[in-house]
């Protein structure tokens, strides 16, 4: 039996663990509230995981690839080759997001969710998790990106990556992502979504000019118009005019969601699979957690709608994850005061 | 002889290994300037190390402690005796300082530059650097808070702080304080060097209402009436409404700046103590490093009469280093694909 539809249960936030973090960051050798967002983060760090004191000591990157015809349709400065030619870089240890990693102590996971093409069987790249659904998402402006059956299995794939790290002990997650092509859907996504025009949430994406963006509008809209996707549903969004990766980001995000464990958001492309998520099961969003403010169009407004704070204002637009890899060391910050740091009490009486 | 002057020249940038950074970044696997602040943030790495590549392997945070006799004239929402006490909680572990330097992989050094009192001999505390110039700033409500002598034996030690650093192989500085009521004397030097009104640069410091900031206000304009301090001379400011920490960590700027050490900027306090390092010699302002965007009236002001950039708007205002500690892993970040990313050339032969 093909499965049609994701049901996946996301526990309510632990008001308890919240007011239980919230009293002891209260009670800390510090002024109250003089840690800011950071104290607000911790406290909702809590409320995610039911910990009084959540602690992060194996996090992970989780990096889908997926290429998209649509590049090919004059909507991407780079041709999708290089989506390839980065997963090898990824699994050989010499991309931006492998950089980003070992500074936050995080592992990174690589998973082929729909490259145009498989990778050979070599020994130095035999850690790349191989799930391909779809030889990458069909160029929308003409057809359905992929099944309804297949935005499935992306999503489930995507679950499944979640389950495998809680089974390793991971207990934070980030979603990544690589496929040359992929601002594209994601612009449709977020216009869909968030019922804005596509001119306010498409952007240059991989170095196109103003003229390239012009185009890059004029396709995507002819995919709206094709599709006519549902807002209210968000597999038919993702079939219609999304892509493998994107998918697969979203369902780790409800597999996350599902377990407790917070999902840090990256940029843009991000962005999008977080509204797919919420487009399955609209409780994905308590579960989130936000990063960099991308300096792609349309990545403000996507968090907004899904009313997640971003912190780290870098003018990032490099994807892979690595807005979110800059977070961790900041989210570890956030909560180790909770179990690290002394007592207002305690401390009146040092002498 | 004692001395009235500091001199302490520093190196200009280095504009042959900003470019050679430049060129790298632009080589590298990823569309030119993808990375945004990060990529400025590594040229200027580049060019005030002198070095292509910097690294930052041993980070260190200096912490002074000072005392200020102003906390008793209505200007503070806490006691001195909590100066000691927090000194006390860093020496063993307890601070947020002390967690958030875990968390970086950062040293932590505490120094005693103007507590009030001695602290005991005791084992738990042998760590303690004790180089007390004063036995805390006094009332520049009244008189001036220390000697000019004084006030140049402050900025000794902190250039002496960063000649220690260097030795024990640090190549990453951050000035950190505690000291009750040192907001007070840090508005009064804002308001001096940037020629701005109190009432712009004075906030609640550790907790004041509306009213306590208008005593605040009053009590720092008497001292500025009493003493006029000279804006082109950072040690008279110093010595006239200044404070022993605050030197000190003007000194460990000077210092860090002289060695091509980059020092990273904290918050209000540190941005004080970085106008009167300015004041003492201008060019230390292309080796300091901006980290978070205080919550305290007046940093804005500071960072922008420096020409810092800021990072983190995390509404932190709790002082101790702590902002400056959450920038070194992004510092990091920063500069490690200098080394460790695959160049643009290279990869696209990967198959």
């Amino acid at each position: 039996m093909t499965k049609d539809t994701i049901i996946c249960p996301i526990p309510p936030l632990d008001m308890d663990a919240a007011y239980a973090a919230q009293q002891c960051l209260d009670s800390l050798a510090k002024l109250p509230g003089s840690l800011g967002l950071l104290e607000d983060l911790a406290v909702q760090l809590a409320a995610m995981t039911a910990k009084e004191q959540p602690t992060f000591v194996k996090k992970r990157v989780v990096l889908f690839a997926g290429d998209h015809h649509i590049a090919k349709s004059g909507v991407s400065a780079s041709d999708s080759a290089v989506t390839i030619m980065q997963v090898y870089n990824f699994l050989r240890g010499g991309g931006c997001i492998n950089s980003y990693c070992r500074n936050a102590n995080a592992d990174l996971v690589i998973v082929d969710a729909g490259i145009q093409e498989d990778l050979p069987h070599e020994p130095d790249i035999a850690h790349l998790v191989r799930r391909k659904v779809i030889y990458g998402a069909k160029d929308f402006s003409q057809e359905a990106a992929m099944t309804r059956q297949e935005a499935v299995a992306c999503v489930q794939l995507g679950i499944n990556m979640a389950h495998e790290a809680a089974k390793d002990g991971v207990t934070l997650l980030a979603a990544g992502e690589m496929g040359i092509g992929n601002t594209s859907p994601s612009s449709a996504i977020v216009s869909v979504m968030t019922k804005r025009p596509l001119s306010e949430v498409t952007g240059k994406g991989g170095g196109l000019d103003n003229e390239g963006v012009k185009r890059k509008i004029a396709v995507i809209q002819r995919g709206l118009d094709l599709h006519k996707p549902d807002p209210n549903d968000g597999l038919d969004v993702l079939a219609k005019v999304g892509g493998a990766e994107i998918g697969a980001m979203a369902g780790l995000m409800l597999g996350g969601a599902a377990l407790r464990i917070p999902v840090v958001i990256d940029g843009f492309i991000a962005g999008a699979a977080a509204l797919i998520a919420a487009g399955i099961n609209k409780d994905v969003c308590n579960m989130l957690v936000g990063s960099h403010q991308s300096a792609e169009a349309g990545h403000d407004i996507t968090m907004q709608m899904l009313g997640i704070k971003t912190y780290l204002p870098l003018g990032l637009r490099l994807g892979e994850g690595t807005g979110a890899a800059l977070m961790f060391p900041i989210i570890d910050a956030s909560v180790r005061i909770l179990s690290e740091m002394v007592s207002l009490d305690k401390m009146e009486n040092f002498r």
